[in-house]
């Protein structure tokens, strides 16, 4: 059986074709420009399968809510062409099979808790720390929606002492995405992240607001695992401060082993690396599927 | 069909027996002193009426996790002869009824879905400001659960400027507990919350910090409703300043209707007032018991 995935960032869609064990059978790259360009594209590639569902992980905002008229929109994002573009519509318009629909995180969220770094268990948090900062959510196998979907990574840290650099989100200026995304790094110190030395000061201040970051998540949503990825986390060195950062803040007042006792198991990088996305995709195409059998079922 | 209800408080338990839209037919209210003491009348009450089941709704922290050797226990509390305690399994063997367990403020969260300010809705959080600050959330009709429960009053606010008080958690300092509970006002100001003026300054710190809670909540699990209850929230003047500031921190950033747009209806007190434990408990009673029959019918 095929599955159709999309991993739809903002600089390049992936579309993939392969199984809800993360196998891919083909695969390509598609520039992000207009929707006319990008989506002709996308549709090509699919019609040389014959998928049975498709799966779509989306940068946003995105329209998450079912009954909602804009469902499965891209909402009000600045990219030209792309505000109230009709995502799931267009694609089973297309293609005639069920589409299952959500952010960018949360497939890459799906993708490690179902073949990755959180597999076995019932959840997880996956934030991704690149160009922007953004989460998702996983408890009792089931993608956490309210509103809105999360939008993580405009917390509020307390600032690094000494540090004034004024941030860069352009909503709340030093926001957690403001001071510690990639362009915020950046911005700070006058060169790409990639470029810093791993014993810059720059790391130690980042991974003081990851681990402000992970406290919060930790307090209010308690995950199971949290998986970090993006282009920021491939500093490897980041991972031992941000969890002796974590449990310093934390200060014993979380007795659960997970996080008091194995915290090297707890915050752990990816374990399908630039992969967790388009596997997530593959995932969400199945529960597309599945949910269209069960409705038949019933019909 | 009668259930029975405890919340279990650290000051008191509150017992009632009643159904599940949140009529009580009888209530007693037990000082908590040691477990020998508090429990005997515990029990005693319930036993003077014929329940199908019972809900506890208890101070913690406490063991959620069914499939643990402590589940069902209050775990490790400072309060004298209730660490380790079996709460479920002592109230099973002494009434012979299945009983629910969760925590005093998710049991709050239940009540106020059921039957109070979030009804109609599929999930709520609902915070206590009191002598301790606590959380629980309700998404797609579910308390949400992780490693342990949530821990939300203990995240960590910016502080207010000029405000130099060093904070009262033990664990924290100047976390959201440390700074913003009832006893924290009173070691801050010199005197119990309640007496002092609706236009006293302590009053825009206490906005401003219980603002910024409910920012984290709103960017991390983004509640269908946000329901402010407990001691401190009897000052009524807090609202308007809480859903301003809240406003003013998201800066526009969550579109939702719900936060941009309808404020007033989405930062509420209880419409339970204090009640809003005892009524979850009743609707916990109900959810065991229905457990309880699907688990028969698949026997």
């Amino acid at each position: 059986m095929y599955l159709g995935g999309i991993e739809a960032g903002g600089t390049k869609f992936v579309c993939a074709v392969g199984d809800d064990q993360g196998t891919v059978f083909a695969k390509e790259k598609i520039e992000t420009r207009d929707p006319e360009y990008t989506m002709s594209r996308v549709i090509s590639f699919f019609k040389n399968f014959k998928i049975e569902s498709l799966g779509i992980c989306s940068f946003g905002p995105v329209d998450l809510h079912r009954d909602s008229a804009t469902y499965g929109y891209i909402t009000s994002t600045p990219k030209a062409g792309w505000a109230n573009y009709p995502f799931v519509r267009t694609m089973e318009e297309a293609l005639h099979v069920p589409a299952g629909f959500t952010t960018d995180v949360n497939g890459a969220a799906l993708g490690e808790l179902a073949c990755g770094a959180a597999k076995g268990l019932d959840g997880c948090l996956y934030i991704t720390v690149g160009t922007g900062i953004g989460a998702g959510l996983i408890t009792e196998n089931r993608l956490l929606n309210g509103v809105t979907h999360p939008e993580m990574g405009h917390i509020l840290p307390r600032r690094y002492r000494g540090d004034d650099f004024e941030g860069i989100c352009p909503y709340h200026r030093d926001c957690l995405e403001g001071l510690a995304s990639g362009p915020a790094l950046k911005a700070h110190w006058g060169r790409p992240a990639a470029e810093l030395p791993a014993n810059h000061e720059a790391w130690t201040i980042e991974a003081d607001y990851l681990a402000q970051a992970l406290m919060q998540y930790v307090l209010i949503v308690s995950p199971k695992r949290i998986v970090m990825g993006g282009g920021v986390m491939k500093q490897k060195q980041l991972f031992p401060m941000i969890r002796r950062r974590l449990q310093e803040l934390l200060a014993g007042y979380i007795v659960a082993p997970e996080v008091k006792e194995n915290i090297n198991d707890y915050v752990v990088p990816p374990a399908l690396g630039d992969n967790a996305g388009i596997t997530g995709a593959l995932i969400l195409a199945r529960q597309a599927l599945d949910e269209k059998k069960s409705d038949k079922k019933y019909a």
